[in-house]
């Protein structure tokens, strides 16, 4: 969503300056994507190495990726991009720099779609808290019975890429727009938590059913609490997409302060929502037996016999909820649900940074100024009348003499 | 603008079962007050007494509005109407009930538009912060030179009502309706305090500047925060009407979960703001002398040249700016930014149980389950199918075996 | 601790009213186990099963351990002890009643001393995240190189008790006494948990090191806010034992209510360090490949080219730092900085109802209204005297006529 | 006592250099003012205009207090003291240097006691949120029935001292030590906001109980809350008194991490703890009427009959207790439990540069390091051997091989 939004515009606009055809080039390659339902992953991070120097100035030139070769079909690319959630389970990836680019860094300015089988790519598959559970059989100690997820380092080690699957070679200037317009639109996305939220809310709702206290007042006061917590990132993430702007491509651009607020909020209500649901839980999240011991002949019974809560509900089924519980904040979704909130779409200073350009100061300057009865500077002078409204606010309104 | 969408569903509805009229009577009143252009008040909140009882069990029957007496030609009210912010500076009144409402309570679901100035009215004026200080002269010390703004209590001492602009009448079973409209569109219309956020945000960036400390790291990102917070009360509000849907009568009714999570953060981030803002004002906003001392033929001078900051900033006008900043957070502002903003349209309790009605745990619940590998029961299987997008999700999904 | 402390003084006040004998026999006891070093659990929580139930209620009679045999020389137990940490590392046990009793519960009034290894003793060793890391060899993916720890469901089956280690059997009105002073002293012992706090902001710091950053303003700015909320939890741990109070015994025992904002703190507090600290660790804390991905003879070479940060930080050192932070915040020391913080010595709501009951409603009340210039009631009298200071504070300030 | 402890220990150690007489002369002025019962301020802050120039370098020498002339019987100063709280009241002023001196500064290192009274002292008394109300007769709208407060600037115009009351006198080396011991005991002490928030948490339970809500488990959760907040501040200023220690003269210095923990906390939670009490208060705490309306002969009786809240409680008291939280969350002592809260002993940003110079990174690093298994460098193994504990806690634990 985010990488194939960001193209759409950012191709157009380097065809206006180059007329290198990558719009239509990109084009055929989204009909393609799409008539064959195709997931694609979008590759931005570099392993970046030595966060003082640029691109080229790196001991190793690959820890940025770049174009270490051209033929007349078209160029191999070198490097490594981290943290791909999910692209193992792609079937295309969409390779782009990382940062703002100059001139000397003219190869490192590539953009591209490769398939992600593709000959010298290597995938170096990341560790997620209790990852091996996945692989002791049973399905309740991993929580989720259903889903899973990886992280993967990707490894480019001189893969070809044919003419028509690039959409920006060497065009540096617009490195900048592309990482801006990608990184407005992916810190939006990051309202997905909500629906991760959900669930976790749904989880937390059940445990307390199950430990027979869900009309306790305080118990129903932290469901709200998580709740409350939960829908601010949805209609952050919602309000953003509603004040979106057309651009010269015709797709639209949301919101950036929005979305920077949206993302902003991520990078913390989930974990107090994940607090919030271990005290729910109660501290059995953290000490039951393993399915193993549920499943054994001796001690099965046991063990069922002391962990019963409420009569009508199965040992077992509580077992299950508190495993989803533990999943979801400490096992392997809190992977996605707590650090990557955290990290992905940009580390919680990246959006202060944003919002710090964004908010307008001079503007906000002038109308306290002129409520205090202060006159205005020019730079706030500026800012004011580009609004064009204080003038018709303040206009017709004098203080008494 | 509560008020009016409110009435406009409402009274279609009620016309629907009763054919009463009211529908057209307020399309009448409402065509000639927008042609003259009058400011109209929404007054809901009764004087209420003992809380445990109703309207016509209370001690006094006047506690909460109501018919007193009936003519040919119209009603006659009785009661009051606490806490009206800008009653007084108003040209009309509409009078609603304030609960839901029973049929021993008829008398009591009264819904009419009035005259501020009609006679039987009487205005008790509430008292502000600082709220002398307007009668000082001078235009510094009262902090905002230019606005200023009253709250009242408001008497009816057998006012008497025409027929043509009564719109309820005794449809006691519409006052719920009326009452959970009118909060929904007025929780969401808080979104105001942002535009209030902006003018304090711009006050403490101003502060900041004649202090001369505008760019050390820690004031910078306490402005961050405090557009952080403020933007998170506007894009609540904007996502609320966002999801709005459509009514009966052709009005439509914003979301109303997140209204009431929008409101929920009005009760609790301006004071945040509020406190950053004096935060970076410095202790002097609170111990700074008067305007009749800046003004003194002899004090005067020694007042302006201890409290210089930057050169270049006169010390009268840092002097204003701290007064703005006073008159927001503990002044006659503080009144609507931070005490009305917690207790407008519902305290925040209020706001809780409304939440709570809307969380939709059944679906939750069925979220969880479903990953856990627990079977639904029946309320959550209806949950989940209402919503139809369960099982479109979860069947192409079978678990290893 | 706790259970030691708490039964010096409990054993004392139950001879005094019955000359068992207790006392005695507890200093015997715990001679022995100082003279030896041995390391003693406190064991108190029962299975419960249905909470709405006393003990002698409950579908099975083991869902609170009790005597089930009696003999000359001593007697039989039987019941689980639920989340016993360190039970196994452990060389004794003293099993203690969890809740308050009444007279038809007296079987279940039982305190006693019993060897971890005594027969009819059953472990049930707790799942933790990332437990069976410790299984696959090498001291990096396990995050601690050096510390684990376990929680485990402790199952007496008729267990043998000899008379001299029993002390308390049936006087069931000191079970409340005994739970609410080890509750006391167990709160404030959670200030324990700031040391790990230290180590945790302690690899945060290194972590940004590693990574070059640890002298920009917000990094630095985190650091301040972990340490900040850590040392309030360890503050609130030293101000209630400051305020210990001598009891008949002569033991001391800690103020309850700083015990009690002592422990609530220390249920929030170590969610948000942890929650900085993986900001400060960068996504790679949940990305980084496993330590046998940096022994691979192919792939250790390019592992380590990519996740190189500052030149002069062996790519392996930065992975311990990972997976230490990793382990304190979602692997297996969560458990006990984490959720253990929640819910050892009592859930969150548990603290608040202790907090609510010695909050002093009456004396405030008392201080306020003699500031408003409302009489007392007879309650705030009685408080406000009891105290005996508002008579020497107010006695000669009067207001002016 | 923040004055007096700080300089009977600097006293004493300038005397140790330069035997000058000052903890003689102290230790007399001292018995003097305890025999007389005397009330002193401490007089610190300047007005310091240009905050980026030393006082030698100010456009006006003045803008720090200075020694303007000598004789051979004392000095005479010049200069302001800013929000000095109390000084009006009091019968001494004890005048010190606000910041570090060098050399250049050396007339600016005079630390005196000079009477209230003396020749030359102009006061110019600040204005406070409501002050006006005190001079509108009755005791109701001024909130607090009892008791008032004011800050003031002080104007020093040659003040004469005679030698006798000076303390330091150019000694500029031991400015930095004197502010620093001040600094430490005045942030501890300003604990006194927790006797503050007693009387407040005292408000908001009487209004609750007036408004028959007291029973409410949302409003009793709110009151438990404001109490945590409020023992949190008691408890740290607690704990730093606990850990003071002795230095050469006798006295003792309180810690001064925690002292800075205590300050920190104290500019946050009075906010919180007077915004729940409004919550608590309802908007009537902002719209009720004045006093003179209840007094009025026609109106009062219309304002009784519709302020009634529960039957047996007088409307005059009701409006007694909520001019009491007005007073305390925006009235005259909202000067004092909130802005004076936040800027008193230096404001938030203060605190967070001495919580950062004392928080031991090294020492912490030195723990993560030997867990994670890395190597210490040198600085944190001198960190970690100062401590000496390091080796005794980790020699004999040697991980697995």
């Amino acid at each position: 969503m985010d990488a194939l939004n960001a193209l759409h515009s950012v191709t157009f606009e380097i065809d206006e300056v180059y007329s290198a055809g990558y719009h239509e080039r990109f084009l055929v390659f989204l009909e393609m994507a799409q008539r064959n339902g195709y997931v694609i992953g979008g590759a931005m991070t570099d392993a970046k190495g030595d966060r003082s120097k640029a691109p080229h100035e790196q001991h190793y030139p690959d820890l940025y990726v770049r174009v270490s070769k051209r033929s007349r079909d078209g160029v191999y690319i070198r490097g490594a991009k981290a943290h791909q959630t999910g692209c193992i389970n792609s079937h295309w990836m969409v390779v782009m720099p990382t940062l703002r680019l100059g001139p000397a860094d003219r190869d490192y300015a590539i953009v591209a779609a490769v398939p992600v089988d593709a000959e010298g790519i290597t995938y170096i598959y990341g560790r997620q808290s209790c990852d091996t559970r996945a692989m002791e059989g049973g399905d309740i100690d991993l929580g989720n019975a259903r889903f899973s997820g990886q992280e993967a380092m990707v490894i480019f080690d001189e893969v070809f890429i044919p003419n028509e699957r690039i959409f920006m070679d060497g065009e540096c200037e617009f490195a900048a727009m592309l990482v801006e317009r990608f990184t407005c639109y992916h810190r939006r996305s990051y309202v997905c938590k909500s629906g991760v939220g959900d669930t976790l809310i749904g989880a937390a709702a059940t445990i307390a059913d199950y430990n027979g206290v869900e009309k306790a007042s305080h118990i129903r006061d932290k469901l709200i609490e998580m709740t409350h917590l939960n829908e601010t990132i949805y209609s952050t993430g919602i309000a953003s997409s509603h004040q979106a702007s057309k651009l010269k491509s015709g797709v639209y651009l949301n919101d950036a302060m929005i979305a920077n607020v949206c993302k902003h909020h991520v990078t913390k209500m989930p974990y107090e929502i994940g607090r919030l649901a271990q005290d729910l839980a109660g501290g059995i999240v953290v000490t039951a037996p393993s399915q193993k011991e549920f499943e054994h002949p001796e001690i099965g019974e046991i063990v069922r016999k002391y962990l019963q809560g409420r009569e009508e509900i199965a040992a077992e089924d509580r077992l299950r909820i508190l495993r989803l519980i533990e999943n979801m904040t400490m096992g392997r979704n809190a992977v996605g649900y707590l650090t990557e909130s955290l990290h992905g779409a940009g580390s919680p200073q990246a959006q202060r940074i944003q919002i710090a350009r964004q908010m307008q100061l001079e503007f906000k300057k002038a109308l306290a100024k002129t409520l205090a009865g202060i006159p205005l500077d020019s730079a706030e002078e500026i800012a004011a009348d580009l609004d064009g409204y204080m003038k018709s606010v303040f206009a017709s309104v004098e203080p008494d003499k």
